[in-house]
């Protein structure tokens, strides 16, 4: 029992960055400590332990949770694959060697269901059938939380919400290789490509965003419209409508209470023409109290995720 | 432990006929009975009882377990929605009236539910992390196995996969009253619009099915097929991509071990050309290891699926 009152440690690993601190059930409990990502599985591994030994000082700690980019298996703790930002990283043993140089029981878990985890626990969601959890950056990646629980898939692979398939039209290529993909429209890259698609169409007279598509950052493309130019906000009205025909299939699927949007681009979303369109384009019956909310967690999901995943853990062995 | 080795009575109410037999873990036991649907809920109530009856006089009885169309809150056994081939349907509360007038333990549940449930437990896939069964007939129905158990989804609605967004074109409508939905495409219904869009632009000298395409029936399409009809193996490819175009999203979602195909259009199915179809529009590791199966139980899914359900909660009470 004292043990689940021990902070746990939350380390995320991205393509640029290391994230670390101490989180227990009430959140964040250090100042999180960020660092470069080092190249390198050896040197990745090494700077985890660094960052282990230091919150060591301060705490008695009752685990380790790391959110990694990559697919995850759950019950070795290894990387199984699809991590592009982080060279060299699959087929990585994390859980074992964190485990026998820290003697610290650890979880390892992909940063998209860390933060679906942390989602949930932070709002207190977790008693809920369903909550699916979307962060929209430069790709989509996608959590879900079935009865409290992760779902795993086959594979270690479900919640793969970017490479949903939206249209049969051939036109988009995703960075995996796929056409179509959901992605390839709602993310960040998905609107520079609809923007770049459009503009190239129209003079600058009608947009000055038409002057130097090449250059377009999607920010050009908002502050526009809070001035009112009207290629800008078509832009991304049909930004909008890409958005929620992800969402869409996902909602039919698993007819979920609600969607919790993290990212950067979370930020920009008109959450009430989002949840307009999904309304307009879902039956009644799926539609029907679902909810749409927009993350405060910020950069902070993955690592209170990982480290709630090994304190429930340890609280619950069975689970 | 003696009521587990007890037959159930599984009822599979559609909308033009009630089935119904006993049904122990091996699977059937009498001969099921077929009979018209009734017009009205008190109509159907009393085929039910009259059916219950029937098997009870030459079994003692465990329980009862009733597939039907529609979406059912499973925790009731209320008809919640979505029931237009059983008009007045919706709002019974057949679990609540089943038990009082028989005494008999009850579960309701969707068609859709039953006969994935059936397929696992025929195949022995409960053990599996996902399960995903689609019903290929006038529509497409879904029903999805987590670990073994029913996911339900916040209002009883998950599985709706029939309406998948696979398009954006708002092109095809749906009879759900939604575009772009996979079953507008894929069902049988979807692929005889296919046949009739392509047809309408062909001259009877290049397919004889161009002659009479208002009174065109899918099987003489893949009559023609079978003949070496060029046009009517086009039309049948692309209802293959539509298939698989619907698999594709479910596949990122879920990461289904399996797919589990039924319905009349799943004995017309090239299953070669729908797994390759599959591999190659999905990425690697959602793919790998996926199978496609094609349903043996034919008819008997819903009954086998809904009495396996009572027989399984009486042995597993908490479940």
């Amino acid at each position: 029992m004292l043990k689940t009152k021990m902070p746990a440690i939350g380390i995320d690993l991205g393509g640029t960055k290391i994230m670390a601190t101490t989180v227990n059930s009430e959140g964040i409990i250090d100042d999180p400590i960020k660092i470069p990502t080092p190249k390198g599985p050896e040197n990745i591994i090494g700077q985890f332990l660094e960052l282990i030994e230091h919150f060591k000082k301060n705490h008695i700690v009752a685990g380790i949770g790391i959110a990694t980019a990559g697919i995850v298996d759950g019950s070795t703790g290894t990387i199984m694959g699809a991590t592009g930002n982080v060279p060299g990283w699959t087929g990585t043993p994390v859980k074992r060697i964190i485990e026998s140089k820290t003697l610290l029981p650890t979880y390892v878990v992909n940063d998209a269901n860390a933060a679906v985890y942390a989602e949930a626990h932070t709002r207190k969601l977790r008693d809920l059938k369903c909550v699916v959890a979307l962060t929209i950056g430069t790709g989509i990646g996608g959590g879900i939380l079935v009865n409290g629980e992760l779902l795993q898939g086959a594979n270690w692979g479900a919640g793969h919400c970017g490479h949903v398939k939206i249209s049969m039209d051939n036109k988009r290529l995703c960075t995996c290789g796929l056409f179509d993909c959901y992605e390839a429209y709602a993310s960040g890259t998905g609107l520079a490509t609809t923007a770049r698609e459009i503009l190239s169409n129209i003079s600058a007279d009608q947009s000055p965003l038409a002057k130097d598509i090449n250059n377009l950052k999607n920010s050009d493309i908002f502050e526009a419209a809070d001035k009112n130019d009207i290629v800008a906000k078509q832009i991304i009205t049909l930004w909008h409508k890409h958005l929620v025909a992800g969402m869409v299939s996902i909602a039919h699927i698993l007819n979920p209470n609600c969607f919790v949007l993290s990212g950067g681009l979370s930020k920009v979303i008109d959450y009430e023409m989002l949840f307009e369109l999904l309304v307009d384009s879902t039956m009644p019956a799926i539609s029907e109290n679902v909810k749409i909310y927009r993350s405060d967690l910020g950069d902070h999901a993955g690592i209170i995720g990982a480290a709630q995943l090994i304190l429930d853990k340890l609280a619950k062995p069975s689970a």
